[in-house]
């Protein structure tokens, strides 16, 4: 019995390394497809984000089945609560590239990213990318340096999302509405997606080290 | 066992409505103290966040205690799974009522409601205070008509976060920038407010017919 759960285990978290390494593929084309105003790249992304929900319910279903089956205690169950919780957050993020695709996709034929952001915008969907594959790294090798790394770029994030909206008040901008309406959803659609990466950095951290911790994203 | 089994749902149930009473409350206090800029209510909501995560957190013990101590299996696991969920879209909208309450404090003394969508934001933080006491109303009786009540409702929460966009990308917009911002930022919270409603509405729904839907926040 207690193999077969090992064996379960280990297939939840294939199957959150999956579904992690589409968000990463996912948010790595959405913050292309902004910064290069490139509509063809934002469709796939929203074309393919039901791969994620599909695979996120699919892993739902064999967490659900495993507590059915296995009645795990303990840390073990908690282990397949935070899975649950780890693949709607996923989900989540997958959703978040959409939306940031959709910018490019709603202005085009114009450029989405407003003049005088266009280097801040690059830079927080770098990190938002680099975040995704270490967050995928995380759940396939639970090497706890990544979760610290994880929240060090997201400090990153959240000072460019601070800086994005000093530079739209500031005394300088000279951005039409839609450019400030554009700065405003991108800006705050990277930021999030980085703290979905932080939250679940901290359920592995559990996963890792029995610390449970409440939900907080 | 049963009867015990019985009476750990009702208490799951019933600290549900009381967490989504807070949220309630929550919420009234943020859209008034952004509708009035009255920032002594925007602290209250600001201070009081933590009881409903506390709750929240609480919640999500006593649902782990009850799968390892009852192993529920068949329906009777799915409700438990979905109280851990709808535990976590309760906890995300007062973190969403802060954010409200947040935007009247950044701006004061200065009023944070736009000019000319003033109506508009008393209409949509109005409908987002009956959804919310709907959903308490909801949780505490499975009647599903307030489950459609609540559908219809974010229906027209999402026609006025469309007609914010109308209203700010317009020529006759004569708004600054921090106006802009605010009416972005405040729309898509009031929005997501109510998306996390109807998200609880369809697990409520699973709850007393059986249907089971994928999380979809």
């Amino acid at each position: 019995m207690r193999e077969v759960f090992q064996q379960e285990l280990q297939e939840v978290q294939d199957r959150l390394v999956e579904i992690s390494t589409l968000v990463a593929g996912s948010i790595d084309r959405a913050t292309r497809s902004f910064n290069e105003s490139n509509v063809a790249l934002a469709e796939t992304v929203i074309e393919e984000d039901h791969k994620i929900d599909a695979l996120a319910a699919e892993l739902d279903e064999l967490a659900i089945q495993i507590l059915a089956r296995q009645n795990p205690v303990a840390r073990d169950l908690r282990i397949v609560v935070s899975a649950l919780r780890i693949s709607a957050s996923l989900e989540r993020m997958g959703d978040i590239a959409v939306h940031i695709a959709q910018l490019s996709r709603y202005r085009f034929p114009e450029k989405v990213v407003p003049k005088g952001l266009r280097g801040t915008f690059r830079e927080m969907g770098s990190l938002d990318v680099e975040i995704a594959n270490k967050l995928t790294e995380l759940l396939r090798t639970e090497d706890m340096d990544l979760a610290e790394e994880i929240r060090n770029e997201d400090d990153k994030v959240d000072a460019l999302h601070l800086s994005v909206f000093d530079k739209v008040l500031g005394e300088t901008w000279k951005g039409q509405a839609a450019d400030t309406v554009d700065a405003t959803l991108a800006s705050r659609y990277h930021e999030r997606f980085a703290d979905h990466a932080v939250s679940i950095a901290k359920k592995v951290q559990y996963l890792a080290t029995g610390d449970w911790v409440p939900q907080d994203t």
